[in-house]
């Protein structure tokens, strides 16, 4: 991925339940998720969670997690940046992500 | 199938999450759960939910939700009853299920 694309984010007004959950239903992206709900975290260091994996495998999950409204992936300077979108997801799904981040 | 047929359930204890949410992940199947919320229902009238659909679709839904442990489906003199796991999940994924009637 170009380092500085700028990359489509959907409103989360927009964004179904289903489309959440099913984009939390993989074991990679419920362990990305959960250590980007300790703080951000840039992309490259997103490659070192789940264990070894085609580097297109975790592209496809990161952007499955972005479609989904779950996570940002942003240009930062000559890195990208991803952060979950925790207040967004808690107004949207009240209580939804604190019970899953709970749950594991 | 046959009306008296008892069906394997899991153990919450053995479900992981990622299952649960892959099961919940589907609309037919989130408004099942849905409707499960307010009370046990018979598989009859579990096929009046969600709509048009082929039989063995929603049978395939019910056995999807079944085996994630989120319903039981027991025969009930001469019919089957869906009931929803709800004391046994808020046990193993605390919050969880609230959190997802609460966001329809």
């Amino acid at each position: 991925m170009p380092g500085g694309r700028v990359l489509p984010h959907p409103d989360l007004g927009e964004v179904a339940l289903t489309d959440v959950l099913f984009a939390l239903s993989d074991p990679v992206r419920l362990d990305i998720v959960q250590q980007l709900a300790a703080g951000p975290m840039t992309q490259v260091a997103c490659h070192e969670v789940g264990g070894d994996m085609a580097k297109s495998t975790r592209s496809h999950h990161l952007k499955t997690l972005r479609e989904a409204g779950v996570v940002r992936n942003e240009p930062s300077g000559r890195e990208r940046l991803l952060t979950l979108r925790r207040d967004e997801l808690e107004q949207r799904f009240p209580g939804l992500l604190e019970a899953l981040l709970r749950s594991r």
